[in-house]
């Protein structure tokens, strides 16, 4: 199943998708809380209504997270790029969840900003409350599904300006495009390919298979640390291919960021300043 | 006016009390929300019917926050105990809201634990959305109050295990007591006498005249970073005299950790290991 949210922010209406159609969820639930992924979602479409959502603003596929929990430097080359070693375990930092944005809305640089950058996530969506798992066979059943998350920073804010701790420049307003998708783990087989552009050109290009800590194992280890409940969200970490790898120019008002994952959807962001 | 929540956890009746009386804000809000306090709270306890809550669990004074934003090393004693430089600018990170217990809550031991650790601190809830504040002069209309609150902390967990990113040493569960109450800023007169115990010793004893940086001008600095929410509780740092000093044993399975700030109550945990 395919789970989407549109209409104006603040006032998205809960969609399933399935076999290209999309139907209204509104009967069954206020909105994609993390009660409903509990509750196990929709099995099934049978006796909802179909839908016409075309021209309707998409916004993120969940309502808003308990935290935003982000895994830094997951890819051993964007670590590289960084100028970082590959971590020998998993770094955890959170960004603030009314970072979250729709997969079509503008992002806005902070002001002051000279220094932001995109980041291509495989976002994972908690469906059962996790602690202290007993080992990364029991991730699975914990886990609603799999989401496109951007998981924009600026670079001068996480690095330079907090004494290192990264979230001041993770947290600032639209800094989490999410979505078109929520799709449950069942649709989402084995690896997948994750791609960014700015203005058409590639930046980053790469595969969930080359995570150096898997889902499975991110979700048991976390929970040995924090209670992860229903409706969280976990963005996994960027492959390289970002700004700060000095290969490319940060954003500048203008630009357009799109990022894609195989079977998650694409997201197409227009870079604005924040007034 | 103060605000407290009394009841079973998750099952929480608002309370506002006066003049030592409690008075039940059911019949006002189901809940002590950012969007109550937006909306300003009560201005008295007129109308308000008296209630008896002896005998009854106190909660923390608020619903589930949007975020808890931290702020570290802000008191210079306690940056030199912690073996850094008192910092140039605010260090920013989080905690999952999920930690929120009441004041008088057992606190847990996470399993693997060998360092847990107290930090009492002035907790500030945010009273109105603060997005890019023009000055620390404007940041007084967008504080609802006051609350006591230990950021408890495993410096393993914190300092060792995540890369240097602090929050997987912040966000076991029950690592946020938080409460009795939230005293509006009428009823908080200038700097507030901060204080520590373990099993009755003396821990931490310090001022909020002592932080490096002041409320005012925290929350000027944050909103240029990321957007507060009604109902956000910000941690603003606590002073020397913790465990990480080396002066003192960590916590054990036993231990009774008291905190106490003037005028804002004190809270009384029994420090537990996680089942």
């Amino acid at each position: 199943m395919k789970y989407l949210r549109v209409g104006p922010a603040g006032q998205e209406r809960p969609i399933a998708e399935s076999g290209g159609r999309f139907y209204d969820l509104s009967a069954v639930t206020g909105d994609i809380t993390g009660a409903f992924l509990a509750a196990g979602g929709v099995a099934s479409v049978e006796g909802l209504s179909e839908i016409d959502i075309s021209g309707q603003r998409r916004g993120a596929p969940i309502a808003r997270p308990g935290v935003v929990l982000c895994v830094g430097q997951n890819y051993a080359a964007h670590a590289a790029e960084s100028g970082a070693e590959p971590p020998q375990t998993p770094i955890m930092f959170y960004k603030a969840p009314n970072t979250i944005v729709g997969p079509d809305d503008d992002v806005l640089i902070p002001r002051g900003s000279q220094r932001t950058d995109w980041e291509v996530e495989l976002g994972v969506v908690i469906g059962r409350t996790a602690r202290y798992l007993d080992s990364p066979a029991d991730a699975a059943a914990h886990i609603a599904g799999y989401v496109l998350s951007n998981d924009v920073s600026e670079r001068a804010f996480q690095l330079d300006q907090s004494g290192g701790q990264w979230s001041k420049g993770k947290s600032c307003e639209t800094f989490n495009p999410l979505g078109p998708f929520l799709v449950t783990p069942d649709e989402v087989p084995g690896p997948l390919r994750l791609r960014s552009w700015v203005n058409g050109a590639p930046r980053q290009d790469s595969s969930t298979a080359d995570m150096i800590f898997g889902v499975d194992y991110l979700i048991w280890h976390l929970s040995q640390y924090t209670v992860l409940e229903p409706g969280d969200l976990i963005n996994t970490g960027t492959p390289e291919g970002v700004a700060l790898s000095g290969r490319f120019p940060y954003l500048a008002a203008g630009d357009v960021v799109e990022i894609e994952i195989d079977g998650l959807g694409r997201q197409r962001s227009i870079i604005r300043g924040a007034s």
